[in-house]
Order: structure tokens, then sequence, then C-alpha cells
């Protein structure tokens, strides 16, 4: 279904950009987990718009209302369903956009897809705002899987031509790990952040946008969870990641560039280190047949530039068939790659997750306190 | 399920390497669809081993047989059940290999999954020969897209550092577009492929191997098809794209590219082409917003270079804990991206044959003969 | 998942009794479908307490908010999202229910299956409540039917030991199908329903409760439709019935009447009707081989007794592992099948609409002015 | 989809009762659990035709071939495939049927479903063949859960008119649950069974045919696994149950007759017993709220009588819209409820299994010899 994911976690995200609101089901979560309702605050505020220069000026006090599933600060175990308010709408902005197409947007696609009948005000189900569900059923996740040892943090890779530092594949260590997400900007080094800043803003000042690359570290993940084929953690986490909007491109480990390399290159060694078996190398990305090695689980994200410019365009009006020029000038990231870090490690912690309740079921995961009888 | 995939049309593939026999059930097909089994066998022989001098000289006669869902020609609408059977199996090959971490295989991430238990033997459930079946389903796929009008074709983009053409994403015919399957060798240049095969050589030469990248277009397929969000044609596609043994990456359109350009360069600008909306450019790969824009379907997967390599290497035994040296001496492709490039089309069949069943019901795709009562 | 249903339409049912809210999030949903507000809260209030003397006095204002999928009057076709405040809660009626095991209820299983940690109030998850949403959502769906000529009813067959008519499983019509949904009290002979109301009234005034039985018939439902094996319309319709809390039977046709029978008395002798095919009898309730025959769909769901009762009960408190006595004094139906007629209606439309999205696909279903272009 | 089935377990059956084969494909068992073949076999064989005077002459050897998923005598986690050979095929019995609706078959509505391409000799996918992979699927699972202290019995409780003792829901214990079962002929009484094999010959030498009911129990089956909603112990069972031909009512405990009671007659009372949480009756069928209370599980599964039968019969040629009259002289049981009772074990301890995988993860099952690492 379109907007329901998962196999052994199922979540169903809902709503459009300018209705009355926008959440989430999360059905599956084991039951008796703490959730630190400030922490998953903090988390999801890493996506909301309006925090620094860099982002869109719209401001949404995006504080989810906990419908269901949560009680005395735990999970309940039943579907816990998450709502967040639409309130800083402002759809006049949008009103042409119901029939001219905006290039490398989904406004024609979304419109024969739906035949005309979808909500198409900021984007509808199609909006970036999607991902505001995204990110807190992710928080959720990411809070479950800390109980276990579990971390995860992204960053960004690459803005428009700029690129910062990899996480090191081998040595990668939590502190690291989790830093760019405390940072205002997150990136590894911050001169590099400073730069991919300065990048931004000249693509706004030109009226235009850039695109970039997040990368995703995951450590504390036990070996031997995932599988081979289709539910191999790669695809578990494609399956979410490329529903982020905007990302055209998934790889893990050395990616695309392990593919101008020998076997002989690429092959990470096996070794002893203290008595337990890891890689001297991990070009792998902690993935094998699809399974976890043990090594630091590696992704990158690759989102194109924002489609939304202010920059004049060709196109046409799909209802009237005939050409149109479009300047769009509503509130729009230059690079929707900055706000989507948080959203790469929400869609990484439910994949990772969903692979561990197929292992563990919901009893080997159940909070501490729980089923003490 | 690990190998079991889809929503609307369902697949499940079974088999080890060097049990008695690996298949595929297809479940939801449109009834009365003709399939030609010469062109199926063309097909699914386009990834059968030991055609060229690049491929492991394993042989198999890897004609199916088929068990259910096929009956006067057509497909029955129940389920499609096809058995391929494993003859020239050479375990002996692989004794050591039980516990004998390969680098770059899955051998000790899946002794950790299935706790020892699993068929090691060639590789198991892991092996590449598992996308024999899958090969067989998507040639099945190919075939009913076919008599919709919709066109699939792969070909080699990268072999080790060297690059060939890519599809021209605009402008893709599909005599251009079928052409590099009906090539020995699967580029769209020739001299390319030659100095292509020269590199695969090179590296069995050098007890070693090489990686590979596949891009694959599609034509025909009509615009409107597939999904925001999780249910997008990028993420089914991906989904079983990462299920290809070797996959690392998978990008659409312009992929991690598009990550370096501003939103002027990679919008794509809509215009009227006889009354029909196109776009002058097709750096989204036909896809926008998880649905087809009625532009020529494009992506690319990356394959990592074989992990089976006769170099030695360092390794573990992970039953008794202690290092070991290896080198591999069983049949393997220098190259696996070569005979991947009609697995990929496979993937992409299934995967778009899913959404049209989903936008249509397998009323809509059914047999022109059937259901004229 | 435990509250996430269906394979074409999906659906993902949240809340509990005394949260804040209770919902559900249709996806699938065909688009440019009318929805009758008004007719769907008529619909809806049919399940709604306190509408008669036989029913619990908590009053709830259930007009439900839709948070997404609803624009302009018409289904969007992304997801449809639906949310009922709670409002007149009592939570300490139900304060003892924490440890004290009410017989007949899931306290205890549900306290083991959550290790403690769900929500008791009011039954939480597993209250009678729920049935608000599933049937709100079936009611979406029965007007997506409608829209089809495919019209649902269902009446109280027996209360007690009191039998109704049933509806006559060959010659039924619209108007009679409707009639008792229509009725202050659901069955098709007033006389019989003022009999069932004081066999209620009488349990209630002993401190007690029945139990009861629901048929339901389906007019209009193509011919063709359904599957064999798992995903017949027998299978999806049960799978949805046992999901309405104190159901413990379900039928079709003549169900468990028929195993006394014989084969010649059994089975339907197919004739011509003005050159349509059609059954003399309809002992399979419409329903042959999991697919529909053309004929009346006819089913039956057994509700069992209300476990509350004022009467008191022995038990355990599981917590404290001692034996109690039991007195329930908070507000509960005598009888639970009454307010369940509109709640199977419900999961019969849902049931079925699934049926049909997997025959035609969002296309096939689409409201009349979609896709015009 | 129709033929596959299961959330954590996920199975697919294929196959026509005339093609070259039927079988299974099981996906997300534990891996390391050992297989006895021969008790399987034992198993399987309970429901095999020709075994009595009662059932259809046509003899199989229908030992299945496992082709992948079993090694070394145990599973070994990646998908179990088995294969039945058909050999004892006539279909010159069948060949009228293409285009006579036999009455109470799938004939005419497998017609309007699959447009006329389906394979309809012996019934092709309809065909109660088909239960045999669907048997043998069951018989894996039921090793697996007799592995964790869970049995699973079933007897005929009704053929015709005459009824059988029912189990006792309180006191059943393990040897008379297996008892009928390892009997010639299923009952508990073994002069009930005797009436009853009578009442066949009378309808077979009546060239007719009766129906039956079907019981089932389970022991051992741990306290707190299910869910409320959709994923109930008793939406799952009656999901499979539902996909065996011919049956058209299922009922947990008491069932139906629970409708006619009160609540203070229905509701089980809680009592302690050795310090242990049961219930001093058992009308619930050890099922609260979809979830397991640790009494014994029962449930009925009620059979139509077997719709072909010698008699003469009014029906239709629905190739040609005119009326005929037909007479069904194949191979077939006049009572399939007696073939039907382990195929009814076989669809309970599939959705047991598949519910303690939601609780317990595969590594929570693995075999204990497995993952000693």
């Amino acid at each position: 279904m379109p907007s329901t994911w998962g196999n052994y976690l199922k979540m169903s995200i809902f709503g459009e950009s300018h209705g009355p609101g926008i959440g989430v089901v999360l059905d599956g979560l084991p039951a008796g987990i703490p959730i630190d309702r400030e922490a998953l605050d903090r988390f999801t505020q890493r996506r909301a718009p309006g925090k620094n220069r860099n982002s869109t000026p719209r401001k949404e006090n995006d504080w989810p209302e906990f419908l269901s599933g949560y009680w005395n600060g735990v999970t309940t175990g039943t579907p816990l369903a998450a709502l967040i308010r639409n309130h800083d709408t402002q759809s006049k902005d949008y009103s042409q956009m119901e029939a001219v197409a905006r290039p490398g947007h989904a406004d024609y696609t979304g419109f024969l897809r739906y035949g005309g009948a979808n909500d198409v005000r900021g984007g509808g189900h199609f909006s970036g705002r999607l991902t505001a569900p995204l990110t807190l059923a992710g928080g959720i996740a990411k809070q479950i899987l800390a109980g276990q040892g579990i971390f995860i943090g992204a960053h960004l890779l690459q803005v428009a031509d700029l690129q910062d530092l990899s996480f090191d594949p081998v040595n990668l260590d939590v502190p690291t790990l989790l830093r760019p997400g405390e940072s205002p900007f997150p990136t590894l080094n911050q001169a590099c952040g400073d730069g991919m800043q300065e990048a931004i803003e000249q693509a706004r000042m030109a009226l235009d946008s850039v695109g970039g690359i997040v990368e995703c570290g995951v450590l504390g993940f036990p070996a031997g969870i995932g599988s081979p084929m289709f539910d191999g953690l790669e695809n578990r986490i494609a399956s979410l990641v490329f529903g982020i909007p905007a990302v055209k491109g998934v790889e893990f480990g050395d990616g695309f560039a392990a593919c101008g390399l020998r076997g002989s290159q690429n092959n990470d060694p096996f070794f002893l280190e203290n008595g337990r078996i890891a890689t001297t190398t991990n070009h792998a990305g902690g993935i094998l047949g699809g399974i976890s090695s043990g090594m630091p689980i590696l992704f990158r994200a690759g989102f194109k530039p924002t489609p939304s410019i202010a920059l004049s365009q060709k196109t046409v009006n799909f209802r009237e068939n005939r050409a149109e020029e479009l300047s769009i000038h509503g509130r729009h990231d230059p690079c929707v790659a900055v706000r989507a870090v948080p959203v790469v490690e929400a869609a990484a912690a439910l994949a990772l997750l969903d692979a561990l309740l197929e292992a563990r079921g919901y009893q080997g995961l159940q909070g501490s306190s729980v089923g003490s009888k």
C-alpha cells in the first residue's frame, strides 16, 4: 500500500500538507518501552522548519499529540498513533499549482494518479512535511533500539559539490556518530559545514537550490540479523529511504564506488579481535548477504536539489494543455538534504527495528519491567 | 518474509544452490496471458552460466519445469510454479566453507542467522544461482508487460573503471533498448564491450574479480502509475534489486550525480509534444513522487566485484575461532554484473507489473480472449 | 499485525477506550469517490451507545474528524484518516479491573500479552468502542460499493433463544435488506424485535446479559470476484468479523446446518433466468470456491453474551494471585449483538471492497469525474 | 494473494489437481528444527485418499520431495519447498465439466474468475487435493510446536445427523487429544464412528453424500499469545480453515451455542489451581480477546456435503447458456469431513506457529543445537 510499510512493525502514515493534520500509526511495537517525550521532541525538532537561515521560514509547532499506544510513560504494545496538527498554512501560495506542473514535482504525475481528486495544497500527501510523522515514528524506534545498545546517527556528506568527511567505516564510535545530530549544522567538520551553508545561501540568492548526500551509520546492531533476498537489511532500509521525497539514490558501504574495484580490494578480510570476529576494512557497510556482520552499518541517501525554485521555468498547464512560465514563490528549503538528516536516521531505525522484531519477536524486545509475572 | 515479495503480485523463491532444485511461485498473475516458452527460454539463457569466457564454466540445463499455473499456452491465473533442477553440483569445492568465512560472502553472517543449520553447499540460498528463478519470474512479467506495450532492457554501463554509453534518457527507442540484450556481450558500444571483456579476463588471470554497473530502461510504461511514500516505483524496484546478490547501490535517473546539481539544472521542464505532455530532459528517470511521468524509466544497479577470488585472503574459521588463509578455487564469474543484466530487467518487470496490478487489477490485465462471456 | 488489516485496501485501527481518541487510517481507497458525510453519520450512529433502553447509557459525540484523504467532498486517494475523540470517560468504574480478571474478558490475557503495560481503562484497545472506527471505515466502503450497485444490510437473527426470520436467500431484495438498519430495533419482524428487547431487559433486570446472532446479506456483488484458498470471500470476511469483540462463530449460507444435509439437498441447482445464470436455492450463501456466484451473499456472526455483568462472579486477582468475588457496575450493553449489526455490515463492506480492488484496481473503481483527462 | 498466507510464517501453495504436481513453500521457519520424515508421512497419510471404504479409490503416492529448506534432517531456516507429483490422473472423468457447472462446485465461479483460462481438470486449483500440501506444511508446523510442548488433535464430531462426543473443554489430556488421529476412523467413540461410516456408506449407495463437523483441540499452547482485533488467534485460524474446500462455518469454544446463553452461564470463572490461573469452565475455547488463556484451545469447522454426487442434478452449460442434466461419475469421497480431520489440525498448527513467531521471533524457536556459538 502506498503509505503503509513494514512486515513485523507496521507503519501507516497519513495526512496532507495543508489539511487538518498529519500523523502516523505504529502497530506491532513491543510493550512497556519507556519513551522519553523530551528526547523525542529534540530529535523531531532537528527536521522542523525555520531553524536556521537555510530552511523554510514556515513555523510549525510540530509537537505531536499521542492518541493511543502510550500510557504511563511507556508503550502499551497496542497501536501507537500520533497526530501533528497543521497550523501555519498559506494555501494561496500554491493556488496556481493545481494546474501548472512544477518541474521536478509530482503535480502532474499526482494529477494522473488520483484523477485530479488529490489535495494539492502545499503538495498534499507528496509534501516533504509528511516526513514529520516518519521522523516521529523513527524517533520512537530509535529509543527502543537505544535500549538495546543500538545507536544511529547521520550527517551531511555532501552539499552541492562540497564533500565533508565520511564516517570511519571501521572505527566509528558512538560520540562521533551522534555529534552531527547535536550540532547546529549536521556535519562532521564544522568548517566544511560553514562552506555548505554558504553554498546553500548562494543558491538561494540565485533563486535556485542544491542537492546533497546524507550518510547514516549504525553502531551496536547485533550480527546475524536480516535475511537473504528481499528482506535483507538493504532492501528494508531502501524501501523506506526511497519513501523520503527527493531521494534518487541509496548505496550501502562503498556502494557505487565498489563497482570500480577488484574483489581483492573490496573484500573485507575477517580477523579475530579479542576473540570476537571482525573485519579489518568495511567496504560492505556492515551487511553481507542482507545480514548484519557486526561491523558498523553504513549507507548513503542521495537527495536531488529542491525542485521548487524562484527562477523562471518552462512548464505546462496540464488541465488546459498549454505552455506556461513559472516562478515559485512559496517557502522552500533550498537544500532539502539538510533537514533530511534525522529523517534518514528515522528510516534506518524503523527498518532495523522491523528486522529485530523478526528475529526476537515482541517478547524479545519487551520492556524490562514487563512480563515479570 | 525473507524470500517472499510483492503486494499485488506475490513471488516466493525457494532453493539452495546444491539442493535438489530451485524455483519460484508467482501468485496473482492475470489469467489467459500467452507465455512464449521459447522466448522465455532465450531470456533466461541470458543469465545462464557457461555462455562465454567470462562466466563460470558450470553448465546447467536450466530449462524450468512448469508445475502449475500454465495450461494450454496461457497463464491460468492460479499460482504459477516453476522448478529448475540442480544437476552439475560439485559440493566438494565448498566443503571447507562450512567453517571458513569467505571475505565478502555471507558465510559468517548466514551461520549466525541460521545458527549453523543452513545448507552452505555452493552458497545455499545465498547463491547467485537463486537469480535463475527470479529471472524466470521476471521473464514472465516481461511478456505480460510487452502485451501492454511496455518494454524493458538493460545493459552494462560500467565494468571495472570502463564506462560505456548511457541510454539516452529522452530519446531512447525500443530497438536501442533491446539491442544489448540481443548481443553476445550486453553493451551499447561493441568496442567498449570488448574492452570490458578484456578487463574481466585480466582480473581472472590475476586470480581476482571486478565490479560493474547495470543500467536499465523501460519504455511504454503509462504515466500516472505508482504512489508516493513507500509504494513508489523507486521503492518497489529497489526492494527487488537489492535482493540480487552483490548489489550495493541503486539510483534512479541521474541519481547521485543530481546531488551536485542545482535545481535549475536538475528540474525537467515540461512541454507539449504533439499535444502530449513530456519533459525536455529526464534527470528524474521517468519517476516523480514515486509515480511514472510517461518519460523513459531509468535506473542503475551497482554490483560489487565477485567476492570469490582465487587470490589468497586472510580470514577466520568461525566455528573454531582461529585465523586462516583462504584461496577459493570453485567456479565463479569474475564479474557478476555481466550475467546480472537480465536479472535486473527481471526485477524491473516484476516491480512494474506489481504496480500495474495495483492500478488496474487482474481484470484490467486479463488476456484478450478471456472474459468474453 | 494486530490491528492492521487488508491486502488491497489497508486499514489501521488505533485507540484505547479511555485514551484521547480512537480512529482509523484507510490506505488504498480509489480517488474521487463522493462521501456523503450525513449518510455516513446516520450509519455510524446505528452503533453509537445510548440510543435505546437496551444499550449502555454512555453518551459520546462520535462525530469523526477527517484528518486527511477527504477533500472537496470526495476521497483524495491518499490515506484517509479519521479521529473520534473520547469524551465521556469514567475511568474510576474500571479501576479495580487492573488486577482482577473479569470472567469472559481479556483482562488476564491482555495482561500477559502486554506484560501489564497496556492501557486497561475501559478495556483499552480490547474495548467494543474500537468498533466505532471499524464502522466508520466500513461506512465509507459501503458508500463506495453502493456507487457500484452493491448493497449490504444486516439484522438480528437471534437474541437469547428468540429467533427472527432469516433473509430469503434467493429472493432477497434491496428494500428488505436495508429495512432492519432503518428500524429503531434491527429485526425483520417487529413483533419479534419487541420480544428480543424484552428478553434483553429481563437479562438486565437479572443483572445478567444475553448473546445473539447477526445475519448479513449483500446484493449486487458481481459474480466471479474472490479467490480459492486463503483469499476467498469467506476468509476475508471471517478475518474481519472475528475482529469484532465477542464474535465466537462465523458461517456462510446454511453454514453448520449444511453439515447435517446430503449433497442432493445442499447443492444449489443452476438454471437460466432470463438468460442469466442463477441457482434455484442458495445454501451456499452466494459463494462457491471462495468466489461470488452472483446470488445474494449471506453470512452469520455469533456473539457471546456480554461478559460484563452485575451478578457476582468468582475470579482471581492476577497480580496478587488470590481469589476474588467480582460484580461489574460499569455501563454495559446487556446484548452486544444489537449494536453490532452495523459493525458486521462494515466488516462485510471492507472485505468486499478489498476483493473488488484486487479484481479491478483503484482505476477500475475511481470516481466517474476522475481521470477525464 | 489467493494462495499465499501468513504474516510471520509465509506459506505459498501451488498446483492443480491434474497438472504435473502440487506443493508448498514455507518461508520464515526457524532453523535447526528436526523434522521426522516418517512421522510427517504418517500424518499426511491420514488425509491420503484410498484408505478405507469411505474415501475415493484414487491412489496417489503422495510422498513429497523436499526441494529446499531441509538438510541434514533439520530445517535450514531458508524457504522449505516440497513437491508432490500427480500420478493417477484420469482427466477424462472431468472432460464435460469444462462447460457444465457442477452444482455446489466452483466450476462456474472459477470460469468467471479466470475468464475460462484456469486448468479445470479434476477441479484444478480448487480441488480438495490442494489440501495435501497444506497438510504437509501443517505437519511440519505440528512438529515444531510439539518441540515446544504444544499438541494438536482433531476428530469427527458429526457426520450427517450423528454426533459423537466433544473434547472435554477443561480436562482434555494429550492421549485423548491424539487418539482419534491414531484410529482407523477419527472419532472419540468407536461405536459412533461405526455409525458414521454406515451413514456415509448409505449416502454413497444412494448416489449421494453427507456433511460433517470436525472439532480440533490444542494443548500446551502458552497463555498470552495472540492479539486483539485482526490478528487474534480466531482470525488467524479462521483465515486458514476457510481455505479448506467445503468449509462453511468456523466456531470457537461454544461458538453459536453461546449465543443462546446468558453471560452468567457463558463466562468462565477464573480460579487458582496449584498457584496457576485457570478457569473452571471453558466456554471461550481457550481464547479471550484473540489471546490464548492457557486453557485448551477448541474450535469446530463445518463441512458441507461433498457436492460431487452421482445422482442426476439440474444445471447449465455456462459456455453455451443452456440447461443440462448432470450425473457425476468420478472418484469422490461421499463425506469430505473424514479426510479433512488432519487438514484442520494442519491449519491450526500453521496459525499457531505464526502467532508464536510473532511473539518470540525465529530466534525464540530456533533448534536447541542452533546458535550455540
